[in-house]
């Protein structure tokens, strides 16, 4: 067993400083299936195999890389890491801290000399973020089986590519993804670490935290269809114009929310088409994201929005769909493993979060907890997230700690 | 002289109806030095060789093909053509009709005899629909000098690359676009041809109308500023989104237009950075096309819209800017040159447009004017866009009438 000795977290964030860096939005580009994506799976290999771990890539693209120096039957095995890829212009933590800690957990697990009793596993997700095909934690629910591996091979990205298409142009055979019941039952527990995304640890001063919950969260997709046509010809009381009916029900969206307590609700995306200056849109897609504690609350927020956006087209003479791409309702995560995380780690305060994860979806099917690093701006999904070097350490030793305790017990 | 008689312009049309075909949008996207306007430059070339015009292109750009059988000194040409470019998801006619005309306009010149007393140039005009660099009628601007090379060379398209890149990676030197006057000197008059993008042929039930001036118009590009974010852990009232601003802008501007009488003001296009669904915006940019008979108005227009976008944008925590793309003011096209194609053509009616062309761009430095064949939709910029194979080839032979007059007096 050979170990690198010497990474650190913020070491091995550097070595992918420049892949996928955006030159546009600033941040990092890191959509699944791009060159970027490719760049950063092939240096998660190369790190693993420095480590003498075993690699394999799963029927749904997950990549596992196996920790086991005894040889154990793969049972009941402690899986830990994150994601790769990015939303458009994110930060260089979003789940590469997650993958790179669990990395530097190794070597503290090997140079402390622990001689597991289960076998170990760094999980890489693929299409975490949904921003090639609008579905979030996309690897993890289709292992699990809470989506419908027909539905994903039918997804198509904005250049018109479906999932099955890009599947198999990446070694991917779109017919055999989907549920995997025996891998998802070879887990034991599920740890993922991940950059903090607000602002909870800033106010507690703390450097780590441990997940609570994931408040539940959804995306739904409004289509407003109109009448393409000139912008110059066309006279205002002629138009069916859907990009006006969108931006009143944009307004809908921020006028609502903010009327209900502890919702967040957004529109991040808002695709034209055909999109150009001097053309009337067609059709304008709205995406919608909105997380509430409460699933019923999510369910009474996006059924007035649509209240609101059905009104808005008619105005405009526009017809409008409402899609849903996903909900997750709220998870708790196992109140066991959250107590065994605060025995091992007393002083991290305990944190619910507004942002799904990987372990949002595991945790519906297996023991399952977070560990949060503090981000000094509080800001995420964007250039100026953060993790000061020091926490980033500090999390591989937590990471490294609750790992050893649930390895040798 | 070959000329290849049995050309009728639905069939060169026809020609052309798998390049650049959008399987996203539906209709065609063509812009400048895609593999599709390469495909278009090519087969007008091809064209052009089979009537053994003499094709060259000029320093900015734009093609020339010469039918000049008597070889005279290129002076008081006459020139046609049109555009071959496209908005995404553009119809068939806006752009190649004029272009596919004016090739069986020769071919009638030529089996009608004519022996012209000017030389005749078919040109095709780069970038007329802007929708690759924001600015229409690039290319009849650079030629006229109504826009600064120096501006075009620093202009970049949505993946970041520079007008300056691009024409040096399609062989056109960058430093040597702009104003070209002894070529602009060289020409007498020109008649573009174009399919009419309203309802005024419709309604007069005439396949064939003389344009009268274009109303002046303008794009500008607001760009709204705030705070990129994670959608799910930040609440509302730490938000500054710039989609919310962005958004109540849109609502001003259908609503201020609305109140101007004769005004068009649309937003056709509008992108949001980074752009993913669960990410606040950091930046939205919002483009904005203004027209009005009245250039007065539509700066008076564009300032209230101006007005209602920062106070928009303040209520937000976010900034705002407004960027000049183009600016044309009302263009009324030559009267002499208008009257004799009325004596050509008596029963063709005369029309103003809202809609941009080259035309108006030369009819400020030359004798120009404009012939528009009937489109039973009245959808323009869009895939319902048509013409009738009958107009087509009654405005065919309008050309050739008009042309020959020109020729040969």
């Amino acid at each position: 067993m050979t170990a690198t000795t010497e990474s650190t977290v913020a070491g091995l964030i550097a070595d992918i400083s420049d892949v996928g860096a955006d030159p546009v939005r600033g941040g990092f580009t890191r959509p699944i299936h791009s060159a970027a994506d490719h760049d950063l799976r092939a240096w998660f290999v190369e790190q693993a195999e420095r480590r003498s771990l075993d690699v394999e890539t799963d029927r749904n693209g997950i990549v596992w890389a196996w920790w086991n120096p005894g040889r154990l039957p793969i049972r009941d095995a402690v899986v830990t890491g994150s994601h790769l890829d990015s939303v458009p212009g994110g930060g260089a933590y979003d789940g590469p801290l997650g993958v790179a800690t669990a990395l530097v957990a190794v070597d503290h697990l090997v140079s402390r000399g622990v001689a597991p009793h289960r076998p170990l596993s760094i999980a890489v997700f693929p299409e975490e973020e949904g921003s090639r095909y609008g579905l979030a934690c996309l690897g993890s629910q289709l292992l699990t089986g809470d989506v419908d591996p027909d539905r994903v091979r039918g997804l198509t990205d904005s250049d018109g590519v479906t999932f099955a298409e890009l599947a198999s142009r990446n070694g991917l055979d779109p017919h055999h993804i989907g549920p995997d019941p025996t891998r998802l039952a070879s887990v034991g527990s599920f740890v993922e670490l991940h950059v903090e995304q607000g602002r909870g640890l800033i106010d507690l001063e703390r450097p780590i935290a441990i997940g609570n919950s994931i408040i539940g969260h959804g995306r739904w997709m409004l289509s407003f269809r109109g009448q393409g046509n000139h912008a110059g010809t066309t006279l205002m009381h002629d138009r069916s114009d859907p990009m006006v009916a969108a931006a009143s029900t944009v307004s809908s969206v921020r006028a609502l929310a903010r009327r209900t307590t502890g919702a967040r609700a957004t529109v991040g995306r808002l695709d034209a088409v055909p999109g150009g200056t001097n053309v009337i849109a067609s059709r304008v897609d709205v995406w919608l994201d909105v997380r509430h504690p409460s699933d019923e609350v999510v369910a009474t927020l996006v059924a007035s929005i649509m209240d609101a956006a059905r009104i808005a087209a008619a105005d405009e003479d526009c017809r409008v769909t409402l899609t849903e791409a996903s909900v997750s309702p709220t998870v708790a995560f196992d109140v066991d493993l959250r107590d065994r995380l605060r025995r091992v780690l007393p002083d991290a305060p305990v944190l619910d979060t507004g942002a799904g994860h990987d372990a949002g979806v595991l945790g519906e099917h297996l023991p399952t907890s977070m560990l949060f690093v503090r981000n000094p701006t509080g800001i995420s999904h964007a250039p100026e997230e953060h993790v000061e070097g020091a926490d980033a350490e500090t999390g591989a030793v937590a990471l490294a700690d609750v790992l050893a305790d649930l390895l040798v017990r």
